[in-house]
């Protein structure tokens, strides 16, 4: 069982991205992020919705750092759409015995990009087998994750159905996968939902480089 | 108690949309959409990352199917993310009494729209408390929701972390929409996350209008 907390891939560690550039030329501005960002310790797998990468925490967030700041820098409008999952490898079911979990990690570390991000936010403790001692107490794991937020400096507020975030996008991504990471120390099956807005023209004026008034 | 049930917005029954056109005439698109879209019965407020609707499933299943038609008819590229959450109202904390739910509804019923989408799907069953005599079984309630999906023509395959749909735009949603009403027949809190690829340059040659080969 501790081999599979240890195998990223094993245990299901993983994320789906989907990048919308507003502009006429986005199938330029997508490949070029693509073939830009560091892929290194993952498994990627292009379709026509999303693309699915498999691998470790770190090497996900530093993937997903890559490619949303290549096209932050553009200047062009976008939006991203991230999904995380760790916990339940497999496809319509979960291929995990019970009992695997949890899979522990140190905590990501990000870095800052220099381009404004807003973003909102969803984070999913799912299954509970293989949680540790403590009762499961999801509401617990949603505080501690908004208190990751906070403590980040990129907690705006809490909106239906979902956590309103902005500041650098390095740092918005790091509180997401830290937080998904962390809530997985104590529930084996944890998956979070991230929409993110690049030099959106609603951005205030002030805001980090790349926004817009 | 049941008065909780019946009333759409007090059982925190909603979606978040975000649209995102892959052409410089975005914003005009968007607006459009946002303007030609029937949001009777249904509660609105724009944000800079997305829209919230607030209202039953079938007013929030035909202003969605309203406003992605219209994108979709543009024969623009366009991705679109859809968030859908019944049975925990307010933000961080859900605010219902343990035990309120579950909602049942009649399945929300869809339309033809004529515009060829691909998709990705995640649904996720939550909260028990208030869930039928049954006992919880979450798979159970996945397995329903992709014989949905079976049964109505729009399943693809099991995916990571996804259930790939395709098929005319209007089916997909119902697809999506109902199978998320059903399952919140048994389980008070549901959520699911749906992106929606429009006019992709990757689509097959024959499926329906609006593809690219």
């Amino acid at each position: 069982m501790e081999s599979i907390t240890r195998d990223p891939l094993a245990f299901g560690v993983g994320a789906r991205v989907t990048l919308s550039v507003m502009s006429d030329r986005y199938v330029e501005v997508i490949l070029a992020a693509v073939d830009a960002a560091d892929s290194t310790g993952l498994i990627l797998e292009t379709g026509d919705v999303s693309t699915y990468a498999g691998g470790d925490e770190q090497a996900l967030l530093r993937w997903l750092t890559d490619l949303t700041q290549h096209v932050a820098a553009t200047g062009l409008h976008a939006s991203v759409q991230v999904l995380l999952s760790r916990g339940c490898p497999g496809e319509a079911i979960c291929e995990l015995p019970g009992g695997a979990g949890p899979r522990r990690v140190d905590a990501p570390r990000g870095r800052h990009t220099g381009s404004f991000a807003s973003a909102e936010w969803a984070l999913y403790p799912l299954e509970d087998i293989g949680s540790d001692e403590r009762t499961p107490d999801h509401m617990r794991e949603i505080y501690a994750a908004i208190d990751t937020a906070k403590a980040s400096g990129t907690f705006v507020a809490s909106e239906h159905f979902v956590t309103k975030l902005s500041g650098d996008l390095g740092r918005v991504l790091e509180t997401v996968v830290a937080a998904w990471a962390g809530v997985g120390a104590h529930v084996q099956h944890v998956t979070s939902h991230l929409t993110v807005s690049l030099n959106s023209p609603s951005h205030a004026a002030g805001a980090e480089t790349g926004a817009h008034a």
